[in-house]
């Protein structure tokens, strides 16, 4: 173990409390055991005729959160999807990979042809080990609770590995498992299971250094983060991205126009097709799961994009439309797409198609220009999926709450139900240093209309990097917020989650209440410093500081109707 | 000055930024002044026509905000609506008043039988300085940009006086306004108006002393509390409360049976219409503005909160339906509620109809015990009208986003149009330590369908009771709920606000930026933490630590498009 590791690792009572267990659940058609963090209850509750002493809890913190895990940052998590592919005759070495630095492993790709992404194994009918892992791990163990609950006559099912396949076969989900990233536990971005959210790390030239970010990729899974996306724009990308990777449980997405930008000193119009694509085998080889690539913002755009409020606020947009500019040719992300597709399904790397027109401020919300380039993302996916590539579809931005219901409405119709994943929107634009809100706001309703995955955004939003402190607020508020839409969603698991709370905050049975919350650590602390005992202990009395005794609303509503 | 003071009050700068100003300006019906504070600008921006380097502020935070007020907490603010009403023949010292400890002021009461509340006023075709002032107030000084934004048809026109008094008229709107609170500067709530955003404070009987609620009292003002509620319930409940009236400028709320419950010794079996009536009376001779009476939950209504997840959660609520049970009889709230609306039309204090069956959890939302009681909330409006009592409607609570909607239509359909005023809602359970996140979530959907009054929360809601820190950040995120709703609806100025935050984004005005967020203070503390300059001077420079100068997405927008 490293003092690097020593230091990152807090002990797992630290960050869940001392009721909290990690348990492996095993497949029944592969290989594969799926983690999971199990809260024990200080007591049964009885939910709509089914009891729970214990509760199961979708985790995305890895071994991080095992205590038996032996972790090494400097070599990287083991490569167990490996393991399950070890007999798989689709790929081979990749003659031109470099092997990891780090853990030594040689990068592998398809065979010359042979499509290797899990949209082709879908279309084929193959249920894959990443199905059936996602699938065990959106039902949390709780299949019989789900059909029981949804007996009369409700959409929602336990999700089967076939369910999983039928999504991805269709589009309408994504898989992001690149086969040179076997540190991931595989996850599924679509609106049909649960709303998920993506954690932005990455130094940029005025800030930060690699085991700072390591740190903070690390730290965002074990608050909730699905994904992670490494935007790094300053020094040593290459060597972040690697760490971050071979220590990183989720998967990874970047923005691969940042390093080729580096490449050629910062000038854009010195990028070419040459060194996006160099760039493209680079981070596919080093395991990268998802590209966030700008191929919808065309020169015809431009114009409507010149008249707004706050033009191109797309790094990666803004990159390509000065690119289009200086040599007034169209945008080479769009003119080799195909050659891109052919590249991302050697990997199995999902595109995630930016949008690089979203709108900046609320007057530019919903414009031509957006809604322009909405329509060309649709056109890419049609083309992508012919690839056999799995497509996810960028969104804003900044929108006010009257406008967010047509977004989602025209990506529907535009992009033929591939998977949305927004950032925010922000429902205003004056909320610098309270962003985190202002974009949790906008996200919770996005998502309840049926966006797949929210990006976060931290407090630091619009003002600078983002620290530690940042990361876990960022996480947090928009685990609330993609929680939130699950519940409006009429999702089973998520309303039972939230019936417990209740029921333990009715029951004044505050382990519970903080085993259950998003963040343990800190609602444990709050309430040891406000309950009355000053050591620190949890006082076991039926009431609160907030009200005291005699105004308790629960301990008197027990009274008059004999409850609990 | 008071050691208390000199704690208190910090220096204008330390708030706004060297660029606020506070102003003035002066009514043309009635001798009132409205402060506003003026924000200069570092440049002229051009929004749709019209230049502003000046951007006025709706300002909440009184005489506390004002360089050259002289302020004396002991004493409290100067009486200013005296005066304007010094000429009134339909007031008289009341009998039974005792001065003010604090100020030597004797309260007032309307002569016999003559009410004199402002909604008497408004249905006698009577133009109050109290609805001038919130006209003026209103429209902040940007009557021409109103007009000449909402020139192609849109429904939003200037605040007139004469459209206060018909919104008064109608019931659709509120001027929370004790005559024996003089120090106010009065507001209106209705959902033709911007929206409001209330904070509690108050004690328990675990913490806090009378120093620190009214530090918190004057602090909310400060973030942007439109209204306070006193909600003590702990030793010391008139003392507290005087303290906070007299130094108010903002609407004071309370719950009066909270200290009815402490006069019978937290014993809510020994309450009865006397001592309620006479802390009524208290209450009303100190100049409370506006009280929440739990007079709709019935005995009818017991046995389907008794079948709930949690219960009874409303704290009023709950002592009502102890000595419901108790007694085996009807609520007196509700039995003498034409005695209790005789008693505010004679102080003009609004009663907020608390909903005392609100739910509690996500499964208790919208249920028979929550929207039965909302009828009742409806016929107890019309009884309150007949009286010329202003009135609002109490709302949740808990409640899902895909369920909100409904909480606005059933409220319209029941409430006849008054104003409705909600704590939220909460659109999970589990967001304990982030629920001011959970509840700006649900409080921006309704109040973009027309809620008029959110309630904050705060980071301790569940947990215990709120610090100074907890206020202000429970405050600024619902005015940023609020301020989106507001957008959302429409409101030209709100969208202004907006349009010249992302114009000084795009022109990387940074001073700019800090004035004209909720938080001046946070964001220019943020950045000068990430700025370049380690010594906190803010850069110039067209690019900022997020993304540094090559990956800077405005300025090669700028680049590209040859604005700004």
């Amino acid at each position: 173990m490293t003092t690097a590791a020593d230091n990152l690792l807090c002990p797992e009572q630290q960050f869940y409390g001392p009721d909290s267990e990690k348990i492996y659940i095993q497949g029944s058609i592969h290989p594969i055991k799926v983690g999971m963090r199990s809260i024990k209850l200080s007591q049964s509750y009885r939910i709509q005729g089914e009891e729970f002493s214990t509760f199961p809890l979708y985790d995305t913190s890895g071994p991080y959160s095992d205590p038996s895990a032996r972790l090494d940052l400097a070599e990287g998590l083991p490569c167990t999807r490996d393991e399950w592919h070890s007999t798989r005759n689709d790929i081979e070495a990749s003659p031109t990979g470099i092997p990891s630095p780090m853990n030594g492993r040689s990068p592998v790709r398809a065979k010359q042809d042979t499509p290797v992404t899990q949209m082709h194994y879908a279309r084929k009918g193959i249920v894959t080990p990443e199905m059936e892992y996602v699938a065990i791990r959106e039902n949390q163990q709780l299949e019989s609770w789900i059909e029981g609950f949804c007996a009369n006559g409700k959409s929602f099912k336990p999700v089967t590995p076939e369910f999983v396949r039928e999504e991805v076969a269709a589009g309408r989900a994504i898989i992001p498992a690149n086969i040179n990233h076997p540190e991931l536990e595989p996850m599924i971005i679509g609106r049909n299971f649960r709303v998920k959210i993506n954690a932005n790390i990455g130094n940029s030239a005025l800030g930060s250094s690699i085991s700072e970010e390591v740190e903070k990729a690390v730290w965002a899974c074990r608050w909730g983060a699905d994904t992670v996306m490494d935007l790094s724009t300053g020094e040593n990308i290459p060597q972040t991205r690697e760490w971050i990777l071979r220590n990183s449980p989720v998967p990874i997405g970047t923005v691969p126009i940042y390093q080729a930008l580096e490449k050629v000193g910062g000038v854009a119009e010195e990028l070419d097709w040459e060194i996006y694509r160099e760039t493209l085998i680079e981070q596919a080889e080093q395991g990268v799961d998802y590209f966030t690539i700008h191929s919808g913002i065309l020169m015809d755009f431009l114009p409507a994009a010149a008249r707004r409020t706050t033009g191109i606020v797309s790094r990666g947009g803004s990159i390509i439309a000065k690119w289009c500019r200086a040599h007034n040719r169209e945008n080479f992300l769009y003119t080799h797409f195909d050659e891109i597709c052919e590249i991302l399904r050697a990997y199995d790397i999902a595109v995630s198609i930016g949008d690089a027109l979203r709108p900046g401020s609320i007057a530019d919300a919903n414009d031509e220009a957006q809604f322009s380039e909405l329509k060309t993302l649709g056109e890419l996916t049609l083309k992508a999926w012919e690839h056999d590539v799995q497509v996810m579809i960028e969104g804003p931005g900044h929108v006010p709450m009257n406008l967010i219901e047509k977004n989602m409405q025209k990506q529907l119709e535009h992009c033929h139900e591939a998977p949305f994943y927004t950032l925010g929107p922000l429902v205003t634009d004056i909320a610098a240093g309270y962003d985190h809100v202002n974009s949790a706001i906008g996200g919770t309703l996005l998502a309840s209309l049926g966006c797949a995955m929210l990006c976060y955004v931290t407090p630091k939003e619009h003002l600078g990097l983002p620290n530690k402190d940042d990361v876990r607020e960022g996480v947090i508020v928009h685990k609330l917020a993609a929680h939130a839409a699950d519940i409006a969603k009429g999702d089973p698991v998520a309303w039972l989650h939230d019936n417990l709370m209740s029921s333990a905050r009715y029951a004044f049975a505050w382990n519970d209440q903080f085993n259950l919350s998003f963040d343990p650590a800190r609602t444990r602390q709050v309430h040891a410093e406000n309950s009355s005992d000053k050591t620190g202990n949890i006082t076991e009395d039926n009431f609160c500081t907030m009200c005291g005794p005699d105004f308790c609303s629960m301990k008197k509503s027990q009274e008059v109707t004999g409850q609990p």
